[in-house]
C-alpha cells in the first residue's frame, strides 16, 4: 500500500514535471535543430566536410556509423586550439619563470641558457642548442612537486599577457575550434588534446579553456617520482625528459594514453603529420584537418616560413591523402572570442 | 506556422511518451532504491564503510560532497579484480606463448629463461633472475605490432584454462568487485584499473570483464615506436621496459594518466601500498580498501606468505591509517559469478 501511495505521488510529480518542462524542452530542441553548431565557420568545403563526417559516423544503421566508444577525436594544441606566435606560450612561461628565478637568485644567470632566457634573447637561447633548452626546462619546470608546479602555472596564466596582442593568453583560443570541440562532444565524441607541449602545463588550463578534463590531455613530460617527504606523499618532478609527444611521438602518446586509434585528428604543423597519418590509416570513415595560418590581419600568417608550427609536408601531401586544409582567413569568420 | 505545428506534434509525442514510460520509470526507480547494489557482499563493517563513503560524497550540499569530475576510483587488477594464484595470469600467458614459440622455433630453447618457461619450470625461471624475466617479456611480448599483440592475447584469453580451477581465466573475476565497479559508476565515479601487469595485455579484456574502456587502464609498459612499414603505419613493440606500474610506480602512473588524485583506491598487496597512501593523503573524504585472501575453500589463502600478491605492510599499517580490510571469506557471500 505504501508503495502504491509512493507510486501515486511519483506519478503526479512526473506529470507536473512534464507539463512544466514541455514548452522549454520543445523550444530548446527546435532551436538546437535550427541553429548552426559552427557559427564561426564560413560555409565552404572545409565546414561541409566536417559536418558530413559527423553526420556519417552518427547515423544509426548508416554504412559509416561508428559506435560512441570509438568516436575519439584528437587535437593538437599550439596553433590548433590557441595561438603559438611569436613563440609557444609555454616557452613564454619558461622565460618569465627564468626571469623571476634569476631575480631571486642572481647566481643562476651564470648558466648561458638561463641568462639568455632571462634576457629574452631568443637568438642566444637558440644558440645554446638542445642542451641549453633542456637545461632551461629542467630548471624552470622541475625540482618542485606536481601540485607546486600546477600552482606556478596557474599564477602565470592569470597574470601574463601576450607580448604583441597585449591580452591574456587565455583569450587567445580559437572560437571556431571551441565550437568544433562542443559540436563533436554533442555528437558523442570524446575530445582529447595531444600536444607537443608539457602535459602538466596544459592540464592546468585544459578544462577552463576547452572543457577537456586533465585525463584527456596527452603531452610531453618530464620524469616524476613518488616520495614521502616529512610524512607527506608527493609527486616530485625530476630534471629529466620522460617522453616527447611530437611528430612520430604523437601516435605513440595516443597509443599509451588512449589505447585506440582516433577517427578524427586536428593539427596545424608537420609535428602533427604522423598523428593525422595514424588516424587516417585505420579502416572506416576518417577525418583529418590541418589549420593553415594565413591570416596576418586577425592572427598570424606563417605556414612554411615559421620556426614554430611549420607546415610544409602537410600542405604538400595532405590534399592527396584526403586531408582537409582549413584557411583561417577564408574559412573562419572570427578567430578569437573577442575580436 | 510550420514551427508551431512541429511544436504541437512534439508536444503530443512527449505527452504520450510520458504516459507510456511513467509506470516503467517509477517501478524501476522503486526497485533500484529497494535493491541492494552489492548483493554479493555480506552485511558488515567493510560493506557499511563503502556504502557510507559513496553516500557521503554523493550527497549534494553535504559536508563531504565531491563533484563528479573528481570521483576517481582506482583498482588494482591481479588479486583485486580477478585471481592471481598460482601465478599472475599474464605470466601464464607468457609461458604458454614461450611454449608455442619454442614449438615453432626450437632454437629459442637455448635461452635459459625461455627454456624454463616453455618447460613450465618456475624454479628455473626464477633462477634466471630479473635479466631472465626481462628476456622472457621481451621475446613473448615484443617484436610485433600493437594490433598483432592484441590479437595474440585475444586468442589466448579465449582458449586458455586456469591450471587448477580448470576454467577460463575470464571466469575468474570477482563478482563482489564487479558489483562494486557498477555501484561506483552508477554513483558518478569513473573507475580506472591501475595494474602492475602490462597495459596492452589488460586492455584487451578490460571492457569485456569490467566495463572499463582501454583509456581507463594504466599499467606497466614496454617502449613502442611509430613506424610506416611498407606504406602501412603501425605501433611497433620494442624489447625494452618503458614503465613499471607497481609500488611507488602506481602513484606516478596515476599522475601520468589521470592527472588528478583519486578519492578511492582498491588493492590487495603491498604493491598497492603507495597507491592507497597517495589516495588517502589528499584532503576531504577518502576510501582505501585492501582485499585479504583468506578463503582457501572458494579461492586461495595467502596474504603474508605468497610470492605473488604478498600483503604484509598493508595489514600492519592499514587499519591505523583508516584503511578497510576486506576478508574474502567473511565479507563476500560469493567469489566468482559461477560458484
Amino acid at each position: 500500500m505504501a508503495t502504491n501511495m509512493t507510486r501515486g505521488r511519483a506519478a503526479r510529480a512526473w506529470h507536473v514535471l512534464c507539463l512544466v518542462l514541455l514548452p522549454l524542452l520543445v523550444a530548446g530542441a527546435a532551436r538546437a535543430q535550427a541553429g548552426d553548431p559552427l557559427p564561426s565557420w564560413n560555409d565552404g568545403a572545409a565546414k561541409a566536410r566536417i559536418v558530413a563526417f559527423v553526420r556519417a559516423v552518427t547515423t544509426p544503421g548508416g554504412p559509416d556509423f561508428v559506435a560512441p566508444a570509438e568516436r575519439i577525436a584528437v587535437f593538437d594544441n599550439d596553433g590548433t586550439l590557441w595561438s603559438e606566435q611569436p613563440m609557444y606560450f609555454q616557452l613564454a612561461f619558461a622565460i618569465d619563470r627564468a626571469r623571476a628565478m634569476v631575480a631571486k637568485n642572481p647566481a643562476l644567470a651564470s648558466r648561458s641558457a638561463f641568462k639568455a632566457a632571462a634576457a629574452g634573447d631568443m637568438k642566444a637561447l637558440a644558440a645554446t642548442g638542445e642542451k641549453g633548452l633542456l637545461e632551461l626546462v629542467a630548471l624552470t619546470h622541475a625540482g618542485n612537486t606536481a601540485e607546486e608546479f600546477a600552482q606556478v602555472v596557474r599564477d602565470w596564466v592569470t597574470t601574463a599577457r601576450h607580448p604583441t596582442l597585449k591580452r591574456p593568453y587565455t583569450e587567445l583560443t580559437y572560437k571556431p575550434m571551441r565550437e568544433l570541440l562542443d559540436y563533436l562532444r554533442a555528437n558523442g565524441f570524446r575530445t582529447w588534446i595531444v600536444s607537443g607541449g608539457g602535459v602538466e602545463f596544459l592540464r592546468v588550463v585544459s578544462e577552463e579553456l576547452y572543457d577537456v578534463p586533465p585525463e584527456q590531455v596527452v603531452g610531453s613530460s618530464i620524469r616524476t617520482k613518488y616520495e614521502v617527504r616529512d610524512g607527506r606523499p608527493a609527486i616530485v618532478r625530476l630534471p629529466e625528459i620522460d617522453f616527447v609527444d611530437d611528430k612520430a611521438g604523437k601516435p605513440v602518446g595516443i597509443h599509451k594514453a588512449i589505447g585506440r586509434r582516433p577517427i578524427a585528428a586536428f593539427g596545424n604543423s608537420d609535428g602533427d603529420f604522423q598523428m593525422l597519418e595514424w588516424t587516417t590509416s585505420g579502416p572506416g570513415p576518417r577525418l583529418a584537418v590541418l589549420i593553415r595560418h594565413d591570416d596576418a590581419t586577425r592572427e598570424f600568417a606563417y605556414d612554411r616560413a615559421s620556426h614554430f608550427g611549420r607546415l610544409a609536408r602537410g600542405l604538400d601531401e595532405g590534399p592527396a591523402r584526403g586531408w582537409t586544409i582549413v584557411s583561417m582567413k577564408n574559412d573562419w569568420n572570427r578567430v578569437y572570442e573577442q575580436p
